[in-house]
């Protein structure tokens, strides 16, 4: 098997976009190829990301759909859907495409565009990665299911309201430092605890934005990547699933993919949480970071909550984690977030993150979750 | 790269079904484990086809929800959406993930639902895989791309309405033979002819139907497949695109995501059109059949239409195709299309086709086509 390299990134501003989400995948992925000094014509295959393409933009097949707009409709493409992990999925199939020695140049990404349609209505949507017979008929969408999680980990590990909000906070501060992030702006401890309950015990401020972007990543090959000064090795990435159910969950203060899917990426690297200097992790809702915290090994089982008060996860601290502003403050564009992360990462890892640099950051690590925990990623990179 | 080959198929019934799509997947992939004779336990990955679930189920996500039903919920899933031609799709990757010698043992398959909504809701979503600015816009559906497709065949070769009509009559006769069919019934070249214009030239039984159904093969390393009697191996497997927009092809009356789809899957096996035995191919509307067995280099440009004339591919002809009744007479659950293809070319291959077997087939052919000609999907079988 072949190593694989990014050598490109790009990403649009997040936020709100009067474009279609093919033309905001075609932004960053102009930037991403300009980045990696390659032209259009370069790109071997394309593997893309989208999640309610169908239902907000009355658009599937919108892998030839972003290849088109783009200008490269004959390059082979695949489209992933896995909720919010979607690109995060495309990626981790373009490596096994670069590691198979299929193609030598991969275009990786995703875009979504859902702020066209009201809240209620993408709330709706974004309910449809649960499970449409048990779940969605009696009413759970994903404010729903994280305050679950959230109602376990403070029953079984004590954590507190407060303790989740200093991850908003903290992703406030790192995303106000962040061009590209939806929410550009600091926020107060007392204005997260003083918002409204959206679902009981998770306010306004523990939930992460509606969001309309795109994120590219250029994926190249060990032979064309080592005549580059930038390139960001593959160290692994991997997969888990779980039940779509949340009544055959377990134990809802954990997420076992994660587990799994941080434990098979870390074997692949040779690697393990105490050597990763940079974290992007998904935090739809603040109680999410805590939990991926813990169950990448970055910190102790029930402790995320103590890592976060602490400020560990903050620049500056042990392991800066969502350096970008993360979700919550960069913003959600659903079916680009996974490929967002790896942009972020990658910035950080080639120094060149500016005013949210971690200094001297080697190794670095990006998470992304679908669904009711049904779905998670975890990729590892490195720099030579 | 390692090789691979496919050791067991199941398909469910075509039709109407009160089930959702992951139950109907759920049924085929237990059959194709039986066939393959292994326990569900044994999966190591799932790769899922679906494609209007988020708008006849409310269900997006579907690859670990298929998962779950199945009662493997813990295997890494991933759903790919390439319109119609999705689960052909999921199998190319499946292939790479077995090539690549990340698995031994992988599920593929898909399933869809669309006969519980209306004819009109489903031709809607079915016209999500055009481009919704350009085309939806304007009230451009399948039955249309494919007369505009139809009309130009006619013109540039003189292709008839009598000649699409001998490719149903064909497919019917071939369904009949098929207990797993929709339509297992004969029908004569005047009822074809005398039936209502849909998008003139073509006529009601010119289409495909709409269908509930499910479709899964076992995918195996050679390792694996070497202690089997019965693997058939993929000697090839190939994806092209083209431009999403009708307005953007040049010439209607040849699909070339086709020809380079094919090229690429010819290539790979060191294998010609002249070797090819048996083949199922992507007949949505009786033109498609036409414009494919040429794209495919089975009959040369603009002779499509004396082929099918001629008999040259029916059981007993030239070379047969759809053997199964294809799309037309089996059938179309588009998420399910491409692995149910699959499905019957393996089991021509092991001479396992009862009444429709085609004597002595050696070799066998899967052509998938998604959307407006946008997505080709061509694989390549053959027996020890």
């Amino acid at each position: 098997m072949r190593r694989a390299a990014v050598i490109g990134v790009g990403v649009t501003k997040f936020g709100k976009h009067d474009r279609t989400s093919a033309e905001l995948f075609a932004e960053a992925a102009r930037d991403a190829l300009a980045d990696a000094e390659l032209p259009p014509s370069a790109v071997q295959a394309l593997y893309y990301g989208n999640v309610v393409g169908g239902e907000t933009e009355k658009q599937l097949h919108t892998g030839p759909q972003a290849a088109s707009v783009l200008g490269i409709p004959t390059v082979p493409t695949t489209r992933f859907e896995a909720a919010c992990a979607s690109s995060h999925a495309a990626f981790r199939h373009a490596v096994m495409e670069v590691a198979a020695g299929l193609s030598d140049v991969v275009l990786v990404g995703g875009a979504e565009r859902v702020l066209n349609v009201s809240t209620a209505e993408a709330t709706e949507y974004f309910a449809y990665a649960s499970d449409a017979v048990w779940e969605q008929s009696v009413g759970l969408t994903f404010p729903g299911v994280f305050a679950l999680i959230a109602r376990a980990h403070m029953t079984k590990h004590g954590t507190t309201e407060e303790q989740m909000a200093h991850v908003a906070v903290k992703n406030h501060r790192h995303g106000a430092l962040n061009p590209k992030a939806q929410f550009q702006k600091e926020i107060t401890l007392e204005e997260v605890l003083a918002s409204a309950y959206v679902a009981d015990p998770l306010k306004l401020y523990d939930c992460c934005p509606f969001t309309d972007g795109g994120a590219a990543v250029v994926l190249v090959s060990e032979e064309i990547a080592r005549r580059r000064r930038r390139a960001i090795w593959v160290l692994g990435s991997a997969a888990a699933s779980d039940s779509m159910l949340m009544h055959d969950k377990r134990d809802l203060a954990r997420v076992p993919a994660t587990e799994r899917a941080a434990a098979a990426a870390y074997r692949q690297a040779g690697l393990g949480p105490e050597n990763v200097d940079v974290v992007e992790l998904h935090d739809c809702f603040t109680i999410a970071e805590i939990v991926a915290t813990e169950g990448l090994g970055l910190f102790e089982p029930g402790s995320g909550g103590i890592a976060a008060e602490k400020g560990w996860t903050s620049l500056g601290g042990k392991v800066p984690v969502n350096t970008s502003g993360g979700l919550k403050a960069k913003g959600h564009p659903i079916g680009a977030t996974g490929a967002a992360q790896i942009v972020e990462v990658v910035t950080q890892l080639r120094g060149e993150a500016g005013p949210r640099q971690v200094e001297g950051a080697r190794i670095g690590l990006t998470h992304t979750l679908g669904g009711n925990t049904a779905t998670v990623l975890v990729s590892l990179f490195g720099r030579d």
